[in-house]
């Protein structure tokens, strides 16, 4: 038995308020404790979008309620939020400041770079600030970091040009770091077809699955990752099989597993990078999360994991209300037996033990 | 009569080798002497292009017997060209290097970025490096720049966002530089049918014609304007009013007369900026062109100016063999009477009178 700290997820959608048939606070912090998750962080593209007090009020009201993990919530940057000097204490209350750059559709889409550099300017330099920025929108939004001497943290990288640049950028000094998602460390686009399985909308998510030299590159650069993040984007499959698929995979509980598994297997077959490892994981989903986003130590709690449990992924034991994984079949080694969380057994043998609302929002007072 | 020295163009395409149809280093240079350029750096976006001492050769072999005013002729950046540290003083003969980030297509276009950090590391840091990169592209190069710790200059900025990031820039002291084109100072998208002639082709453009707003930005940030630079585009009206019209526009014998008709109007009726003064044309065609391209002074060599002429620009009396302009039948004010160029009369009345060959390599030895 292999004993972790509780893992951080700073990048899950729980689509509450708005969307609870694919997952609401209850289902998806269930999910995350199942998965080892015990503290995730929120993000703001729900409906309506939270991006100000009363949208912020709205989600983190549900989430009283209903989460069983500790979490945070993101507010999103619009093009009519730019005033955060204004704003008195609300950025303190936020998980941090989520822009969305880049294949998102929605209120919170900011084309325009004029805007980005008010958020960098307005948004409180000592609390988070994360970017959905893919390829050039990176680079740039790396660029405002440089420029306003701020810290910036991009989400779910996914490409070799990305994280040589992201290298290359920390190596100069600039405050920039990263996530990256098991789908774009496990996946590439040849998989598409398998996980498609005849229905293209279950291979859809953003950022796309890349190429295997790209795959390769994260592998062959795990020490410019800062993070693991699932960016559990639930969907039913009804959805992902229908017209207009939306993008997305859930990950919460497939994320340790796969990588419990790659610590156990070494290296993908065609990538030359190092192997994963125990510390790996604990760096990257606990101690680095915790230090980039300012959150708190959780006294008493503890992930046990059976390291010699091998099985299969299937969603039909998963807690996820969306009912199916793009990992589904696949073999793994390494399962979570028990979590605690703040000295109560959250999760015994995949039984969820705690009730909706004991978790806590741990940017409240 | 007024006396300025011989304008620097920092942009110009001639279109030889492999377009002379459209323009060659005669015709070219001839219009760039009848607009007071009395130096221009030539694009490598020829046919076939120029990206090493085989092809360079061959543009210089053509300016060598052609060429009526001084030049030197740009090196593009492909995916197989990186490795300019091996290139012994190749580099030294170009005018710089110039990477197509975008809205360009051929050969030169570089859409990985992993290539430009290439370029980027191997081109000496003294030399030119100059980027048709818009809106985050442009960002991501001057991301570049700051890692590298280079001057970079970027090819005509057009728009708002662009011109705000450049001066954040260098605020923050980035050594970045930039250029602007008459048609983004003083066309607007609202102007394209008035150009179009219901042609769509002829209101076409890299970078396009921007919005108001765009053009008011230009105006109102003057001092972040290193350069004027015409991006000299010529294509036959008969390509324009085609299918598959080519992007571009001439603008070698329009641009000072326009530049001098706002120093005597003051600034475009809708922008806020302050009037362009004559110290204005010579910084950004003269000073700062030649400082940040490391060109020579031209000795003996001055454009006159009757800054009392009133009179209508038409293609029919220009010497660029496109055979017509955006700016057909603009009432301007300012005539070039005479140019001399290196203690030569180039130009008296219309009429060019140095010979073809006249014109210098700035960059030869």
């Amino acid at each position: 038995m292999i004993k972790l700290p509780g893992l951080i997820d700073p990048h899950v959608h729980l689509r509450e308020p708005g969307q609870t048939h694919k997952e609401d606070w209850d289902s998806g912090t269930a999910a995350a404790l199942a998965g080892g998750v015990t503290m995730l962080l929120a993000m703001p593209n729900t409906k309506p979008p939270i991006f100000d007090a009363g949208t912020l009020d709205l989600a983190l009201t549900a989430a009283r309620s209903k989460a069983r993990c500790d979490y945070a919530q993101y507010l999103g940057a619009g093009p009519d939020n730019t005033e955060w000097g204004n704003q008195a204490d609300l950025p303190q209350k936020a998980a941090g400041l989520k822009m969305y750059l880049d294949s998102t559709f929605g209120q919170l889409r900011l084309d325009d770079m004029t805007l980005w550099q008010q958020h960098f300017m307005q948004w409180p330099k000592e609390l988070p600030l994360v970017a959905h920025s893919e390829s050039r929108s990176m680079a740039a939004v790396i660029l405002m970091a440089a420029i306003y001497d701020r810290p910036v943290h991009i989400a779910h990288i996914s490409l070799k040009e990305e994280i040589l640049l992201i290298k290359a950028a920390k190596e100069r000094g600039i405050k920039v770091t990263c996530e990256v998602c098991p789908q774009h460390l496990f996946l590439t686009r040849d998989d598409i077809p398998a996980i498609s399985q005849g229905h293209p909308g279950r291979g859809e998510v953003r950022p796309r699955l890349a190429t295997r030299e790209d795959v390769e590159a994260l592998w062959g650069n795990l020490d410019v990752i800062d993070c693991f993040a699932t960016d559990h984007a639930p969907h039913t499959l009804a959805e992902k099989d229908g017209e207009n698929p939306p993008p997305g995979f859930p990950g919460l509980e497939t994320l340790l597993p796969l990588l419990l598994t790659a610590v156990e297997d070494g290296p993908l077959a065609f990538a030359q990078g190092r192997r994963l490892t125990m510390d790996d994981i604990i760096q990257k989903s606990v101690t680095n999360p915790r230090r980039i986003f300012s959150l708190p130590e959780q006294p008493e709690t503890w992930v046990e994991v059976d390291e010699n449990a091998n099985y299969e992924l299937h969603a039909d034991e998963m807690k996820s209300r969306c009912g199916w994984t793009p990992f589904e079949g696949w073999k793994v080694r390494g399962r979570v037996r028990r979590v605690m969380l703040r000295g109560k057994i959250a999760v015994e043998d995949g039984k969820i033990l705690v009730q909706p609302g004991y978790g806590q929002n741990v940017r409240g007072k």
